[in-house]
């Protein structure tokens, strides 16, 4: 079942490791710090992906896109519950959102034939 | 109590007139989905007003802000988890961000003085 | 004459179908929204294709810029004055916008080779 | 009759003439390249005038949409066919240019106020 | 000698003083990994204030550009090597750059009015 | 040793010789201010490419990106002076440009095989 969010999956890893392998303290700092952003706090965990999602959709990056769909799915969030998300992206952010609200429409199929969205 | 944000309020009331006044049948149905975006769908209105705050912020649109501040404060939503929504906003776009996020902060200052916030 | 052009156009149909299936009222909403707003009115649409393409490409969006270069085309524009359009776009936006007019222009030529801009 | 586009315009020659002063050559030739972009060519300078104006909306910069919308005023543009260009402007940039819609919408109403759209 | 470099840094600070207040610490890392940014690694301080303020330019962020032009001028950059950075920005972002542009040159007026670039 | 890098130097150069063959004055101009702006000035070449590269990330696009690195890697940077600037981008733009970083990382890797950053 080879397609392109699990080359995304592979590729983002490898290079992730390239980025921390650099050592330069002030780009390690910023992925931990990123990192601990999705974590528990006054909000949810889940409910901060689905801002990043958000976020990721208006500023219109393929990529962050793809990892944060990922991450609601994980979080529980339903397959309508991150269309209405990405339907707040759209409409804010114009119909030059509409190339990267297809490609996510693309990857939550992926995303379902993986597994999620079942229950 | 005067301040710059109850002077939005009325300049944005006048204008959005105005911009009813000029008839024109696309610019009203913009206007017309854009309300409609943020009530109860799959999400709530209340989750929606949060996303379209941090869209907001991450797109840097201060007047945006404001409108999306206010909204959060009357769905609901704490002081400490609006800031939580900001902070996201500000790792996911960065330091360029930092000027808005303090016109955030001092909007919610106003929210506060008007008596949100104080349960 | 299988190009990137065609291989576009096939997604985009494919993926606008699996869009209108999720059957959210607000994205079908936009979508139509977004195919009037290009009809006749104060300007024509021919006008206002131009107008779209210029918006892509300072948003700097190639699958907006594909879509909206065809459809010029198909209007009547000739293909010194799409150039005319994208060289607003190029001052307006700057160096950044380069890769993104030389994919248009690359476009330009599938365009040619499909038959437009005989005359 | 001081409005906030006489200030505008005041202080856009001022500091034209201060740019202009720093005798940087590459400045200068950008400057000019900028105001040579809108000269008849392919297209009209009329045209390109109204291409400018919707790039400036959906790249929301007020300084840009004032500039361009008396232009597009003193080349004979109606009032209605400018309201349908930035209506393509909405569309394509989405909400959060509507704040920017509102600037252009009063901006109109002071050159209504100088005599434009008369006829 | 009141002018707007003045209050902005007033404001700037007020309102920092604000943002550390709200103790959120996913915040206040932000705003810690930010200023270190900006100190001698590979690169200089001196350096890298400059990148800072050609990557503030480029995205249009008046305060930022205010910030980075201070800070280049305490750090010794000439009138002239920063108006070749900001010659840079110009280029890359294009014409929609202008209007910061001018707001950086008569921000570098102010400060030459405080003494800076006098040798 | 083929990868992307010199596929993107291929594609460039031939789709670049198509522009110069539009023969559009405007558009010649620009590409010709565009070269000139990374010239010897008040700031020398070398500090200009860096200034490129940083605002090519922070404005996130790929090929500009590479363009820049490799014009870094040939006036002398070092590597880790590049990861220094390209750190500053990330910081002023945030984790939206983390996929543009690791990008850059991917592509430096490509250089490094070419012999540049050996001394």
């Amino acid at each position: 079942m080879s397609n392109r969010l699990t080359a995304f999956r592979e590729k983002r890893s490898a290079m992730n490791e390239q980025v921390f392998a650099l050592d330069h303290l002030g780009v390690k700092r910023f992925f931990n710090l990123d990192s601990n952003t999705y974590k528990d706090g006054a909000l949810t965990g889940k409910q901060k992906e689905l801002l990043g999602l958000v976020a990721s959709a208006v500023l219109r990056c393929n990529d962050c896109i793809d990892y944060h769909l990922e991450q609601c799915a994980k979080e529980g969030w339903s397959h309508d519950e991150i269309i209405d998300a990405m339907n707040v992206a759209l409409v804010v952010g114009g119909s030059i959102v509409i190339p990267h609200f297809r490609h996510g429409v693309e990857t939550l199929n992926f995303l379902k034939e993986e597994g999620y969205f079942q229950s």
